[in-house]
């Protein structure tokens, strides 16, 4: 795999050149107040190597990045984001120019519905937090794609990993989903690695085994590739 | 005040030699979910400065740390916990071995009173999430603290910093309580700056201007070498 990897990397410098991608990346960040927020444990990992490997390929990378303790890569354009709001307006407002978009963020499906201008002080008893929707990125992009336009998302599970993947493959419009069950070790938040299957829109399903992300970042790109070569969209 | 600091670290180089320092660090996170979780925006700058500049000044040094971003200071004993429960147990198995305590972790109040053991898939409409309170670890230390340990805490207010801090100080049995406004530029989590105030038993209140984490963290160590040497403890 290392070897077919280093080749895959020398044969195709510039396979994506001309083409526009935009990752996301990171967890978001709902605000309660001031001071605490509802988060969740994305690393940014897999995002920023998506970011890396399409500008190696040769694209011009837009990275919309929720807060992470990662360096983006040099030569990406960098938006940063803390909330799934501000994620979408920055997602949808790029939308249209891009050739490829990869949803590798772990957006927030809940906010605080108030969000406090203070700080809570603590009081007696239990503490209700009512928590609303946030819009969903992923169905929206769908909903907009053109056909030349190659989406693809990630679905971090804790069960019924399948299941849950054939549906938001379809749910979303997408060209391809990449899902890992994220209790599995090596597959979890924050890991070098990862374990993923990929989905594809005509019932297929890969199992890779565990490989490093920035590998699995170029693995990713060579199906894109594929895909994109055989007419992948909205079929 | 630069000068002031650096002839303070070359002076008194081994202060605190043969004492023990715990030092609290970093955000908890407070788990919602396998995926998911309530945390708040601390970086861990101000207690990791805290832990170095004990080292620095001979003391033995224990760092009990919340999640961040940031390596901890050679020669520490790291003590790496997530939730506030996880802090308690930790800070209280070894509080009666130590001479210092400081608690400049932001701790969660409040926790999710259930946490799902799968993660929690989306649903129509809004979503309550009932919290209940974390265990009170300042409080159960200035309970336990004994006349010779010396117990410093900090506070991130938005408003009514000075009501607060006083109230703080004396509810949680303090020896000195610093206090930060981190509405303030420069004063904020994340920065590497502060600016705060230090509240005394006695009553007296001073502003220090802004400063790097890493001064202010000595200054923290003058002035709790000047209040061991008068006596401060439980008067």
């Amino acid at each position: 795999i290392i070897l077919e990897s280093i080749e895959g990397l020398l044969s195709s410098p510039a396979d994506f050149k001309g083409l526009k991608v935009l990752v996301t990346a990171g967890g978001t960040r709902e605000p309660i107040d001031p001071v605490r927020y509802i988060s969740n444990r994305s690393s940014g990992k897999m995002g920023y190597a998506l970011a890396a490997a399409a500008l190696q390929r040769g694209a011009k990378v837009t990275l919309v990045s929720a807060p992470t303790s990662l360096s983006p890569p040099a030569g990406v354009e960098l938006v940063s984001v803390e909330t799934a709001q501000q994620m979408y307006e920055a997602v949808m407002e790029r939308f249209p120019a891009q050739d490829i978009v990869i949803k590798a963020a772990a957006v927030a499906d809940y906010r605080p519905k108030i969000v406090a201008s203070h700080k809570i002080k603590k009081q007696e008893g239990t503490l209700l937090l009512e928590l609303e929707k946030n819009p969903d990125i992923l169905y929206e992009l769908g909903q907009r794609k053109k056909s030349d336009q190659t989406l693809v998302g990630f679905a971090a599970e804790t069960e019924e990993l399948e299941k849950n993947a054939h549906y938001k493959l379809h749910a979303k419009n997408l060209d391809l989903l990449v899902a890992n069950d994220v209790t599995r070790p090596g597959a979890g938040f924050g890991s070098d690695t990862n374990i993923v299957k990929l989905f594809y829109r005509d019932g297929r399903m890969q199992s890779l085994p565990l490989m490093d992300k920035k590998m699995l970042a170029h693995r990713i790109f060579d199906v894109i590739r594929e895909l994109r070569s055989t007419g992948n969209s909205n079929s």
